[in-house]
């Protein structure tokens, strides 16, 4: 990793996100004040200065001028040729040791693509890495990586992955000595696909905590502190994770509406469903703010930073959806990812030898 | 498709199951009295004819004795090397053609492994692979194929699944043309893994009503009848909408519990989670049957019934935990997918050209 004075400012892209520009520099200005966080903004400088003056924050908070936007329905190669965007400002920033990282609330595959593009990977890893925490019902978090950055991985890349996980966990969840799980389907001898296999027996050769293979059922236990997996499958689950919390939400207010529990689909029976939920005494309810503050807790914007490891410089991706609060959460995050230096701390650990 | 008259009976493992032999022959008594579905039991014989006797149903249903049982902790190659089982003779009987479809509650993997080895895939099919209806928020349900009965595909096995998927769709879930859509991470060209994008142009040139990529988010939404996927990803999707159905719902348990939605881990914020259960009024409330309820429809025994599609034979595996009317209503989905002959009735169009 580049040699950045650790008191290097974060870059946070002004103009990515639902609510940017107003919310991403509300953000900035509660990192910067709340945190300690040094912050720069970049995007257009006539509007990101109207807001920091709203904000009583003219010169506390420096402005990169930057005349595009890339729109957030850009998710890739279009985002790479716009050479005078928020982004490509920013991460030039970063990659010229003007600043420690970048936080950007733009659409992932847009900053994923042109951070790959402008800042390479870091001396010695294979390929980044998107790396999320989600919360678990053991009241921890467990880091799914990759989730996206990476959809053909060689089993080399997923042990480095894995190393990049549990770094990752130890710098920002703060746990000292992270279990690391390997998504599969099973954990007998020769289950699981080529890759996972393959990349089975690296794992239990590196220095780390191998907790062994997980299966899908186990990214929302808290069994491991990090899942590791390509990312195909990664963001396939991130994306599946989402959406079943919001139709099991959905599918309770209809039965709170109909009381009626009808099967759907012919193979469908009417079982009981025992033992699930049974944590639920009979005189509790879940009242319609129950439901939203678990719709929360997954809500992409929740989770709120996704975190893309392995180049020469920290990027944090912020949902779309982000607000002020959420924004200067993803500055703390980029922050102690830049003074841990996640690949610089590995050294040695990231030559894995190649897979037999 | 061997020449299987189809009034051949359903063969049923009576051993299989975490509550066979009983509700397993209960099941099979009631296919055949209350759907009119001709059964056969395999198991040993004394046992299951005492489970006839308590019903009065000796001399109604056969039974083939089988030596031994294949253990429900066991997954694959050992149960191939039964010779003497409940699963072995009863497969045998379906190649054989005295019986028109196999039904267990076993171990999934063992089912599938001895099924792949007795049965051998039917002419023209490359590879078998697991349907699995999972019920949606639109009140219907989404055929998931493959849900891990092949993990490394080529891109033609997966436009053959996509076939196979669209044939069940129509027979079980009575869908007259079935919306096929292809698991991947976006939908932009050039988004996916090598096998999707390989896959895709397979499966615009199919004779099926193709929608296009779908993301994790989509596998509930009832966008897609039909969602093909490799059985490495599809079994990973599968135990993932388990563990996250169960897991909002513990959560949920917990929210009613102390009323507290303290976020987790470092990157998680505080969101309110606004728009997700939005459909929730402000009057009602989930109780704990609301809550069962939702749990029992993706709880493994209700969704109740996989089917290992593309072998000389039709094979439903009905979850460990089924009790007498999951059982009976695999036997039914066993029956008509036999006399619909999945496989015989795609004919020519299972020559998939190869991938350019």
């Amino acid at each position: 990793m580049r040699d950045v004075p650790t008191t290097a400012p974060v870059v946070v892209d002004a103009m990515g996100g639902d609510h940017g520009p107003a919310e991403i520099v509300r953000g900035a200005v509660q990192a910067r004040r709340e945190h300690g966080v040094p912050v720069v903004l970049t995007g257009r400088a006539g509007v990101v200065r109207a807001e920091l003056a709203r904000l009583g924050a003219v010169g506390e908070i420096d402005v990169a001028h930057a005349d595009d936007v890339v729109p957030m329905t850009e998710r890739g190669a279009g985002a790479v040729r716009m050479a005078h965007s928020s982004l490509a400002v920013g991460l030039g920033l970063v990659r010229d040791g003007a600043g420690a990282a970048f936080v950007s609330a733009g659409s992932t595959g847009a900053v994923a693509a042109c951070a790959t593009d402008r800042l390479g990977p870091a001396p010695a890893v294979l390929r980044p890495a998107l790396a999320v925490a989600l919360p678990t019902t053991a009241g921890g978090a467990t880091v799914l990586i990759d989730a996206g950055a990476t959809v053909d991985p060689t089993p080399e890349m997923l042990a480095q992955f894995a190393l990049l996980g549990a770094s990752y966990a130890q710098l920002v969840l703060g746990v000292a000595d992270p279990r690391v799980g390997l998504l599969s389907i099973g954990a007998e001898p020769g289950k699981g696909n080529r890759l996972t296999r393959r990349a089975e027996t690296l794992l239990r050769d590196l220095p780390l905590r191998f907790h062994g293979p997980v299966e899908g059922g186990d990214v929302l236990t808290g069994v491991a502190d990090v899942i590791v997996t390509d990312g195909f499958t990664g963001n396939v689950v991130l994306k599946n994770v989402e959406g079943t919390v919001r139709a099991t939400l959905a599918l309770l207010a209809t039965e709170v509406g109909t009381g009626a529990g009808a099967g759907v689909g012919a193979v469908d029976g009417a079982g009981a469903g025992a033992g699930v939920g049974a944590g639920v005494g009979t005189q509790d309810v879940a009242g319609p703010e129950a439901l939203r503050r678990v719709a929360g807790r997954y809500d992409p914007e929740t989770h709120g930073g996704a975190a893309l490891l392995g180049l020469t410089g920290t990027v944090v991706v912020a949902h779309g959806s982000s607000r002020a609060r959420t924004i200067a959460r993803a500055c703390v995050v980029a922050h102690d990812l830049a003074r841990g230096e996640v690949v610089a701390r590995l050294g040695d650990r990231l030559a894995v030898r190649p897979a037999r």
